[in-house]
């Protein structure tokens, strides 16, 4: 980036800048309608092609979203801080508290499209649990909704050897979830990995999660450790990237 | 997601399918050239539309990517996979190691556009480093080229009290970086909070890390934290989505 005087700013840069300031400033509240292309081009008299740009910045940027033959609104849903230490530590769910309400404080969350299934391991789960070929496992699938909006789609894996029998395989898992039905079976979670990955969605994800163009999906894979070094669950999500900050800490 | 029989995937996601199930098991190595909508067309027997879906789906997945006017080929780049908590360790600072060493083995790692300068801090870093009102301090930016393609552009903040006269105001921080200098000063950093957002990139983004179409930037701020519990950094980072995996180990 140029260290000496920059060049001027685009004229749909401008536009943006103002009207991003307009949002943060509060001069649009969350909801508000914002004005769409014609109404643009007549106060900044610029062209049809100058307003759009200027618009899709807002978009991008996560701060509007497009209502189908209804205009262009500022974003109204404060984003999920998802914070993975505290969420999924043992004083959370060790006392029968769910993990979700860690991050969405006494925001509705209800959840669909459940299905809880025994299947062949998937090639990758069974090598990531070291599973022999064809293994066993309890897939279970939720979509969580928050708000009334889908903003998280959940797959996890656990082995059939360790789980079958237990709540594990219903749909309602009981005080504390899989975690602590994990630990009252003797392999108790102790250490987690998360992969992140980032891409444009695939149709299916657009279709489960209701994204709007131009938002990609953030793909957490977590793996659950326990004592013995086993690798207990992976949990494959796939999260609407506007809704979520994601937050590790650790230490040096 | 359906539990019961699925309905047959479309056209254009069966050619995909073939298409990444041919990357995967290297019949189209990294760098070669695939099939292009024409080629598609005649050898599946479909439609323009259908083709151009089909690529689409691959180049959303982060397998392929278009060179101008000259075809689709397979990504070369192998993923950084960046351990947040093993780079970011003392053992790694702390012996003079470069905390890049962690996340790219021995591939090669240049810095380019680096600009060291000292600055009224931006009103949320002063929030954040309780700072007062236009506080100064130093903004260093680079962006970071692996094996030929920038990949992180990263702006960190350090406030001028504490870092006025040391190698930090200098291009070049010496061995272990900015993190060995502060533990020199008196500030080693303890703890670190990563916060990580997603979004379509702004077009000072695109050009700063030459961002092909239909990739997300991963927005990375990072605080660092010393013993006496002050922010000594913050760190703003924007990476190439698709040419990052970012890794979090934690215990429970």
């Amino acid at each position: 980036m140029p260290t000496q005087p920059q060049p001027a700013r685009p004229r749909y840069q401008q536009i943006a800048d103002e009207l991003r300031h307009a949002i943060e400033t509060g001069k649009f509240l969350p909801g508000a309608k914002i004005p769409g292309e014609n109404q643009i081009m007549s106060q900044y008299e610029v062209a049809r092609n100058t307003a759009r740009q200027a618009l899709a910045v807002l978009r991008d940027q996560g701060l509007t979203e497009a209502r189908k033959g209804s205009g262009i609104y500022v974003r109204a849903f404060r984003p999920i801080r998802r914070n993975a230490v505290s969420r999924l530590s043992q004083q959370q769910w060790g006392s029968g508290k769910s993990i979700w309400a860690a991050d969405i404080d006494d925001r509705p969350l209800t959840t669909v499209d459940v299905e809880v299934v025994e299947v062949d391991a998937p090639e990758h789960i069974a090598a990531a649990m070291k599973l022999p070929n064809r293994a066993r496992v309890w897939r279970r699938s939720r979509t969580f909704v928050v708000e009334g909006e889908p903003v998280n789609r959940a797959v996890s894996y656990l082995p059939s050897d360790l789980v079958a029998g237990s709540r594990i395989t219903e749909v309602d898992t009981g005080p504390g979830g899989t975690y602590a039905r994990l630990a009252e079976l003797g392999h108790k979670p102790i250490r987690f990995r998360e992969e992140i990955r980032v891409r444009m969605p695939m149709p299916a994800e657009v279709e489960a999660l209701q994204l709007p163009p131009a938002t990609p999906v953030i793909l957490v894979a977590r793996t659950a450790i326990d004592e013995s070094g086993r690798v207990v669950e992976v949990n494959e999500m796939a999260m609407n990237s506007s809704r979520y900050i994601l937050e590790y800490d650790f230490t040096s």
